[in-house]
């Protein structure tokens, strides 16, 4: 089987050094419009070999892990791919691109969303074992072709990932609330202290808690600021529901409200019993 | 030197292994409010010995691991204790300590905070190297005897931290926006998500960034409505300035300035350049 893969930062690299593991893996074939990615990712062995667009389209699965326009873009672009050609998105949201698939092309594509990542990015990023014992979203996974469905669920099991499937709007909202709120949250946190006058005085104190907290802020604001764009809608449902809590608590604090504090982080706190039993 | 621990939970029982391999520590005596935890400090070998107060007040360096109100009815315990004795608190606010100290003993006491920890509680938590390379803050310490200074500075470098000295407001402050404010957003994105009738399917698909999220959220309901009783003041500030950095992305979001969020963003993204640089 021959694979491309057009993107190759942290998710499209380190999915390279993932599927040349494979033994039914013959060939890998990227592509990046940035020239210093492309030398990159060759030198570091995450692909075998960098082609042009042609060369890709030639691939039996095509990989697109780059930003959500960017994979409409290149949809429009691989409408003359064969019947049996595979390609799999790995955009951040859902629903914006399964609405804009080429009808020519739907039953060839894969709405996938993988639930990894760090906060870093580029080809220097790629990790080994990024994707292995993390969860994908596969979404309306109804109007993929049967080939390219089972093909797709088979290379993300391959290397070591469990399949999870849901609808593409369904995706967005869960995704809003996992993912896309804890990022806003960590740049408004970063943001809160880098106003403060003494903020070196009071970044010296950070401990762990805070590293974690802010640890998303590291993120690139060219992909983020994509992301939010994306799933406006259900970023900003998620935000209020989470403004809503943030202001209960201030309210149970300003009135000294402590029995009622205490039971409000204790509902919070239950979350984790949920992480155990899953 | 004798040492006594009051409190053996994860601070308290940590910093009896750290103080146990220092070679001028012959004994530390260890006491805690709740018989389980006495038991189970002596069964991990977090203490030498389980004592009464009577034993902790003999020591040459007693240390409060207990919570702020905890602290302040402990000190009042404490008036008769030897002129060269030293008591250090590692209590999570300062001023509220500071200001409760009992005239007799302010010489021997020493106003303490390391900043590290754990989101688990108890003996059981207890974890060597809990303290290594991390920063202690000493607060108003031209108020404590040079010798008491001295021994708590030299107690602390020995087990591998680095000391940070400041006032105990703007420690208070400090550790408001470090600390405080951070376990408000954990807990407030926790019952975000809590709330959701499809609480469970949307953790599913939790990754790192949302488990770091939420992580702090896991603490003890117990201690933190105390922590947020002390500090409640510099919290409501920043929890204020928090907010309003989350309206200012809410608005970009909703008015699609999405080069204005580009620029948020970016601005959060600081914040690590001047970890860096620490």
């Amino acid at each position: 089987m021959t694979i491309g893969i057009v993107g190759l930062g942290l998710m499209g690299g380190s999915l390279g050094l993932a599927l040349k593991e494979l033994p039914d893996v013959a060939h890998i074939v990227g592509y990046d419009h940035n020239p210093t990615h492309r030398r990159d990712a060759l030198q570091l062995g995450l692909v075998d070999e960098i082609g042009e667009w042609e060369a890709i389209r030639r691939c039996d699965v095509i990989y697109l892990a780059i930003p959500v326009e960017g994979i409409i873009a290149a949809l429009k672009q691989l409408t003359d791919i064969d019947e049996s050609t595979t390609i799999i998105d790995l955009g951040s949201t859902k629903a914006r691109i399964v609405q804009n698939v080429p009808p020519a092309i739907r039953k060839n594509f894969v709405a996938a969303h993988p639930m990894t990542g760090t906060e870093k990015f580029g080809p220097k990023a790629a990790l080994e074992g990024l994707y292995e014992g993390k969860i994908v979203v596969l979404c309306d996974l109804e109007q993929s072709g049967a080939l390219q469905a089972e093909r797709a669920r088979r290379l993300f099991e391959a290397i070591g990932m469990r399949v999870v499937t849901m609808g593409a709007r369904e995706h967005d909202r869960h995704a809003a609330y996992i993912s896309h709120l804890p990022h806003a949250i960590s740049y408004a946190l970063a943001n809160a202290v880098m106003a403060q006058e003494d903020a070196r005085s009071i970044l010296i104190l950070a401990a762990g808690g805070f590293r974690d907290m802010s640890r998303l802020a590291k993120s690139s604001p060219v992909m983020w600021e994509d992301i939010f764009k994306q799933n406006r809608e259900y970023l900003l449902e998620a935000m209020d529901r989470f403004e809503e809590e943030l202001k209960t608590c201030r309210k149970l604090v300003e009135e000294g409200e402590w029995q009622k504090l205490h039971e409000w982080m204790a509902e919070g706190q239950k979350l984790h019993t949920i992480f155990k039993e899953n």
